[in-house]
């Protein structure tokens, strides 16, 4: 296996120079596109990994998905009140469907439902940043994970589409804390600095039944990982969900800082990174390093969604 | 198997006189709302059936993946260039999306993607409608499979909308030939009459790597089939698509004639039916057996997508 | 004023090479781009013309005040339950604020909202295009004038917007008669041929009070003519009526085969033509024709609307 | 001429009970929906007044009159690269419209255009919400003009709204100062508290070329006059202002506290106020005092736009 992923990597590697590195702010803009790193760990305990691995990167978006089962499992299902679970056929970002469906938003993946779920979770908890960034090293089993503070000063310094998108859902009433907070606990979140191997090891209890095993403890139940994946698999890729599902046929989410965690229910997580995204959002040489992943690993006899 | 299908109907029935027969157009308007039927076919080719599982209805919507299938079939993946495959988040009916769009549908499971795909149809065969009730015969292997013509009147006389969207992708030169005969020959698929039975052993392709049965031939590639699970999964319940991920798991697709396939690749197909629709156009009762069905499925052991 | 509007035509001239000639139906293609016409018609009976004046030309949307004129006078103030009255901020052709809005145009002056209108003539009269057509010539005063065969063809061939607009409206029950129908009329009605001078004649009523002098008689209300001309200030430029209004400050409407007619009320009627357009579908130096026309009647003592 | 503003008023009471009160924010919601007041300025300084005319309101969107006339003396024509001039056929908080446009608003008279062109004013003045009240209280002559705090504090309350429409904008750098600032800025000048008198006095520059009486001097010139006057025309009434130029044919600016005013160009301005409003948050009262007024204006002889 671990020669199967160098191979991956080695070919995976003949898209860098392709996309272009996130640049809405300046601490992501500064990325170098020629890194690239996977790292795989298995339900059993072992990890696979290949190039820059261990290199932490900004996790953005794949903040999401933490944000999400923190809030189901503080809230249950009243969360879908406040979100829905259903693609949004627009931009992640968009505020016309907002708008036009009452500031509630499409599901917890696109950015003003994130927000949502962060606003449960502001709710919740008495510092989130801090539980936040605690949930990450306990998960990941890295006690040295940091907010990158350098990243979240720049967020916050650009945030006027996500104040935007706040305000609106605050106008309709699914917003219950002040906006300037909910959206420093969403950027702190998507501010952590995790490598390949912290993300890998930290989502493995989506394809553990959810069972964290650097936890010890069975973090989730096997009913919310399944539908965990199952919004990732519908809306995990921004517009490009249903492109990765036919394509790839992983649950999976990716994030503007280059980095996509994918999910082999029952087997394993991958995670690869490498800066520089296509027009969706989603790295060029991640994607195609899933995309080579998937298709080595049903002959191998691995029983896949949607393969 | 047998006795479990027979409960899963008993429970399912419970939830008859939830929901509503559509209205639209007034053949659909007379089905009784009582009728519920299901049908397992096994890749082994083991049946298992309960209630109304051999009265033919109108698939209506279940038409667009044997028509997404016949397309692929002639046109490769060239046909992606007429129309996407992500989730629309709109209406299935919806023109906005489809302006903003320049006249290229969202995916092939919306009404105006199954269009284009009917276009592609239209241009490949000589009589297309005859063509298509030919097919859904070989792969059911049911010899008296019709297209109900009334039904089939009924939709051309309300086919307004339908015209417009139809029009609307003219006016952009994403429709090669004629409005009226396109529109025909989508309406006469979708007024095909076929079973549970029909639908679950003609559909079974789907679970058997591409392999149909009552053919006794390879009808597409592995990979096809795949793919076509991919856009069942995220394209496939009208706009609950994420909702039925969530809940179900399963590939699926429904029609407005209250009959719904899922697909459990690699071991069987399911087909169950009931007219009494919710707001999304998806059968209550049909929906109901499909997530007893697939509650019940993992603890027996059996893989299945995003469970 | 002979000599004043020849200095205006002169002053015009030089925006010739500016704007292109509509290219959506070959018919009106094929205009020449350096025709320049103008044509004012006082209360009192005087005619001023200069340059292009007499050459008749394809009046298209200024048809839209003749329709609108004649479905006031046949069907009054019912005819606003199928059709509003504010301007739309949408391209004239758009169809997403048509469905947003169930299928009621924004206005008489949008495309939608024109065929709307037509649809009313169509079930008053027996043959509506010879209709609009014999009353072009009485309100005109000149008899020859005649639908263009070719331009109709042209429309019809090219018809596929307007027919989804059309099947649109159809669908939420705003139209009475058969789409076809409605669409050959209202081509017929655009179709028509008229020169400057014919239709600065033919509308010279929005000035009079409603009194048409060609015919001899009061054609509709002092009530009517003021409405019409509010509807032609507020939606009678496309998208840019904010702009005219802004910088012409007269009631107005124009049409893609570069015509534009104004209204001083109490005064006179002008008309300007010349075929080359700017991005609104506005012709660049008929505007500007307009516009100097308004800036030296101020001085004058002229009373205008909205100067 | 004052027996006649008595019976429009007498006139226009029997609407007193139709419409509801302004209930977006606390402070508007307490106002008395008895309360019906006409002021009539004209160019001579006539002052015609019946009922409530002395008792100051919340002037709210006829601020934006203010605001516009303001930013086009300090920024003159350039004013227009920040915000369009045409009516946005939304209603007039929408961000759908604004999303599409790329943060440039429609015009200067939704909410987002005002926001822009308090932009605009907050970068040019020391103290804006200082300067705004001094101006009102010069053009009215009425030195004890001031800015309600209590309804100052209520808008700053319920901004949220407002603060995604201008987060949105600063989003596409069309804001150049900090949203709260430019917020507080705007809601400083739509919580003036002024009667109809001073709105009538105040406005009636728009009326008479320029001229500003109650100052001694030319306010503006002539032809921006004209141009505010347009913009009233077909942007003043919200989502009406369509038919309002078709019932009424002024240019009028209205405001969610009751408050309407329109100008009779080269004659007088009326202002009408009575805080019940219609479903496009015009005043029902005031609206219909100005639909008699209109109709008895023109037999009088004196000439109007549009009529």
């Amino acid at each position: 296996m671990q020669s199967w992923i160098e191979d991956i990597h080695a070919r995976a590697r003949t898209r860098l120079g392709q996309g272009r590195v996130a640049s809405y702010i300046p601490a992501l803009a500064q990325q170098d596109p020629e890194r690239l790193g996977i790292a795989v760990s298995t339900n059993a305990g072992e990890l696979y990994t290949a190039g820059d691995a261990e290199t932490p990167f900004s996790i953005q978006s794949i903040a999401k998905v933490l944000l999400l089962t923190l809030a189901l499992r503080t809230h249950g299902e009243t969360l879908w009140q406040r979100v829905g679970l259903n693609p949004s056929g627009m931009p992640f970002n968009s505020l016309a469907q907002l708008e036009a469906e009452q500031g509630k938003p499409r599901n917890p993946f696109i950015n003003a439902g994130a927000i949502v779920v962060t606003d449960r979770l502001v709710s919740a908890f008495a510092t989130p940043p801090k539980h936040l960034q605690d949930v990450a090293r306990r998960l990941s089993g890295n006690a040295s994970i940091l907010i990158d503070d350098r990243v979240l000063a720049s967020e916050w310094q650009h945030r006027s589409r996500n104040a935007a998108a706040a305000y609106l859902m605050k106008a309709f009433g699914n917003l219950d804390n002040e906006v300037d907070e909910v959206l420093h606990t969403y950027f702190s979140c998507c501010a952590l600095a995790m490598s390949c191997i912290d993300l890998a090891v930290a989502l493995n209890f989506l394809a553990a039944d959810g069972h964290a095993r650097a936890m010890g403890e069975r973090f989730v139940s096997p009913g919310l990982t399944r539908r965990i994946n199952a919004i990732m698999t519908t809306c995990g890729m921004y517009d490009a969900a249903g492109d990765f599902a036919y394509r790839v046929g992983l649950p999976a989410k990716s994030g503007v800082g280059g980095g996509i965690v994918a999910v082999v229910p029952g087997r394993m997580t991958i995670c690869a990174w490498s800066p520089a995204l296509d027009g969706n959002g989603n790295s060029v040489a991640a994607q195609h390093a899933l995309e080579l992943f998937a298709e080595e690993l049903a002959p191998l006899g691995v029983s896949m969604p949607l393969r």
